[in-house]
């Protein structure tokens, strides 16, 4: 153990990056349903996804055996460049809250893309590599996934070419301009270069895209292409396998200085911050010792844990891919436009979703966005960080449960998880600034509506 | 000294924060002239300063008898948040380059501001606020030094008023949005918040503003407002006094893994970053020990080390500020609205100036930018991190120098400095992206016609 007093930045050494990557479904004592082929009602197997997905991420999509993973060595190389990620201790901002609580948070937005996605990204483009395929198709929204893959597919000399909302390319140049510099062929979606593509476009030559047409257009086009792959950058198994390196270091660094959380919080879109953040701890729980008290927060205007259904559904609002178990509010639900950031997903995680109904993910919170930039504003002024509105979806619970020790006296060990930089969200933010931001909650007939469009699944599968 | 490989990042404890300063000019053979009033032509004294600037800065403006200025322990905490920065190993550009050469850089982008300027905006908030002080002013063109003094305000609790270029803050309103978000007033100038700001609005209505203009306006906002002074990010020599912590920390973790640059390469617009990177090493060389050979990188857009003059200057554009003996292309020299990025500053820290003009800092080169984005992006795609377009003129000539040691096999041991993030010069990427940048190199009859307006000095002062 350290000794002394915990400094702010809690850094290990890169040997100390994580040798292998923790499965969580290996301890799940019930684990989540197979993913269903829509065409058959029947569950996928690794044939049925390999002309979509890398061999590698395949077997990690199904494997629910191996609680360790091992990383390849190639990828510990890459991680060394931006990894292990500091685990900062909020001294700044417990002093302004006056609260006793001790609050920690993992930053994993240090990196040139911004936020966690990279982690997953090597991982997979390494893969990719391994097998010999020759590029990677994806989509991207926001664009974090897409600057991360475009990335990573530069270390490994692979080509990326990332189909992008359209809208989003349109109001987010730079973001595209960040994915080009990396080398990677960005193309606004709907675009001609695919079949779908050109009849989305012949039936409504204005759309603005959506991220479901971004998806089915890197699907056909990584299926149709010679010695390429799809990939995908959350919801997956395979991603929150990787993911749980955020977790796996911020347990190794809190254990050094004798600490470990009373409370555990994450923002939650498709769920792969928070499912690898709290992966090595939720392993604490399942195995039955000393564990934190896991919250998932999510915003109000996109609650699929909060005001949603666990049922089988829809990947992709596109409704082409294999159904998943999961909390949702249906394929076919879309947030508010005034809805900022990201944590947009109508679905989330089926590991996220099975932790949470069967009661060890404890609880999961949806806060309105005013709130969540107020405490966004609150933190950069603080700690110097200004946070992706993602990430401060986080940060707002954090606050709260440190008032609430303020309250009782209590001194708790919080740990949330930092997952990006707003440096691409200033549109965001002016809108807050300007006092033009509102908050959208869905009425329940608007997510009546979405839910009427689930999927029928046999009883036997339900 | 660590033993075993030297990691990618080389970080060290925040106990290892330096407790001083260094101020080279204590060390300095020939001292540079004394800053001149324009108006009476005698060196301007402390008196003739406090009116526009702290009390404390102005001591260290005038400062050259002491070789350490302690660094007080409120701006130590602070930088504990995001220093000691990483000292960062580039073994991933050595094998693409295939160079015998051991490549390190400082990495001063990774806080929220982007750049290194905040390690002078927290001191000179900190002793604005010591001084009792309500406010600072300040001018930003491309918003670097604005968001930096923004956020070490909002730490402070101080208040903090910036002039932007308007025409920056057109093209960038988000840097004004993270100023704001910072709790900075954000003024497009000129303005008609000012007596100056309001002429200049009469006389040019249509004026997309100018550096000048914008430090004319943040001056006299200073002088007249109770309460408030001036503040500037670069050129003045307490600035580089700061910003000597960039190079006690490179040193510092070199030293743990008995490593001695033989090359130390910084881009230089004001200087303040080579100043502060090299401030170590150049005290080794004037005290006659083992020391590097350093470079200064300027763009071949703006070169005032290369085809500037050594000579009293106006330090702005406005000519109203006092003179200082620099290397200059004169205070009317504008470059290229072509030129993308930083470093467009007419003249050169006065330190570096005479540095130069004595022969200890080695070498000046200009480069165009062109190629300074050429390795910008082999930089990025290799060692994953963006770089601004400032700090890609020094990763050009390290790039250089590295396959120079490929042809003679010479394994030198090069350091050069990474200031900043690109994020927020995407505009610049894509420009050079689609091919529609150029280089933009001035004529000789163009520099001779800045020369052409240098003030006239009495010959006892030249």
């Amino acid at each position: 153990m350290a000794s002394g007093k915990i400094p702010y930045k809690l850094i290990l050494d890169e040997s100390e990056i994580p040798s292998a990557y923790y499965n969580v479904r290996a301890d799940m004592k019930t684990d989540h349903r197979p993913i269903l082929n829509p065409a058959t009602m029947q569950p996928v197997s690794a044939a049925d996804l390999s002309p979509v997905f890398c061999d590698e991420l395949v077997a990690q999509e199904l494997n629910d055996r191996d609680r360790f993973i091992e990383i390849p060595g190639s990828v510990r190389e890459i991680y060394k460049m931006f990894r292990p990620s500091p685990l900062m201790r909020a001294y700044r901002l417990e002093k302004e809250l006056n609260t006793p609580a001790k609050i920690y948070y993992k930053y994993e937005g240090g990196n040139t893309s911004g936020s966690h996605k990279l982690n997953s990204a090597v991982a997979q483009a390494y893969y990719a590599k391994k097998q010999g395929l020759k590029g990677v198709t994806t989509e991207t929204g926001a664009g974090q996934w897409g600057t991360a893959l475009a990335m990573a597919c530069s270390y490994f000399g692979l080509d990326c070419r990332v189909f992008m909302v359209k809208v989003s390319a349109e109001q987010k140049p730079y973001r595209k301009a960040v994915m080009e510099t990396f080398g990677a062929a960005v193309t606004p979606s709907p675009s001609s270069t695919t079949r779908i593509g050109k009849k989305i476009l012949q039936e409504t030559p204005d759309t603005t895209g959506s991220l479901g047409c971004a998806i089915s257009e890197a699907v056909e086009a990584a299926v149709t292409t010679e010695g390429y792959r799809y990939v995908l950058g959350s919801v997956l198994n395979q991603v929150l396998i990787h993911q749980s390196v955020i977790g796996l270091e911020a347990a190794a660094a809190l254990a050094k200085y004798d600490e470990y959380p009373d409370i555990v919080i994450g923002c939650a879109g498709g769920g792969s911050n928070l499912g690898g953040l709290m992966a090595p701890f939720m392993g604490d729980r399942l195995a039955g010792k000393r564990a934190p008290y896991f919250i998932a927060v999510e915003p109000a205007s996109c609650p699929s844990l909060t005001r949603g259904v666990f049922a089988y559904d829809f990947c992709d609002t596109g409704r082409i891919t294999p159904l998943a178990k999961m909390y949702t509010l249906g394929a076919t639900f879309i947030p508010s436009a005034n809805h900022a950031g990201g944590l947009r997903y109508h679905g989330m995680s089926p590991i996220l979703s099975q932790l949470y109904h069967d009661g060890y993910l404890d609880e999961a919170r949806a806060v309105p966005q005013k709130a969540v930039f107020d405490a966004a504003t609150l933190f950069c002024r603080t700690e110097g960080t200004l946070p992706a509105p993602e990430s401060a979806h986080a940060i707002c619970v954090a606050i709260d449960e440190a008032l609430k020790c303020r309250e009782s006296g209590e001194s708790k060990t919080i740990l949330f998880g930092l997952t990006g930089t707003g440096y691409f969200d200033m549109r965001a933010y002016m809108s807050y600034n300007d006092g033009s931001m509102s908050d959208q909650i869905p009425s329940d007939e608007e997510l009546a509506a979405g839910l009427s469009a689930l999927p029928q699944i046999p009883e036997a599968l339900r």
